[in-house]
């Protein structure tokens, strides 16, 4: 079973590397980019083969390591 | 219009940063965890007004700037 992890900064939290993607855009001239948020993605193949267990297990997964709940969010897809 | 853009490593392409999570998992005591890959978000907010038009310029900004097309692929979701 997949397991895919978005990890973002939450709303307000600021993006200096999003903002450093922007300015980069801008200079190739790229200049209809009106923001950008960088983020993460986590692929994870688990063994386990029920969703609702595994989707449980993922979410400990990110409380415990994969995103920093002060200043990010995370989502979970299970496939 | 928003676009996002989904970046990882290429299949085959070794992910060293994937693999020290999988191991910092295991440690946690997440077991049944047998692969991780790693990879990046990016969500752009685009003045464009056609989707045809957006992707095509999310796309060059891709294989400009935001993917290392040696070793990563990308994909581009329009919302």
């Amino acid at each position: 079973m997949k397991a895919r992890v978005t990890i973002m900064l939450k709303d307000g939290v600021l993006d200096p590397q999003g903002e450093a993607i922007r300015h980069a855009l801008g200079g190739l001239g790229h200049k209809d980019v009106a923001g950008v948020r960088q983020g993460k993605l986590i692929e994870l193949d688990l063994t386990a083969t029920d969703p609702e267990a595994a989707r449980a297990e993922v979410a400990r997964m990110c409380e415990g390591l994969l995103a920093n709940t002060v200043i990010e969010k995370y989502s979970i897809e299970i496939a």
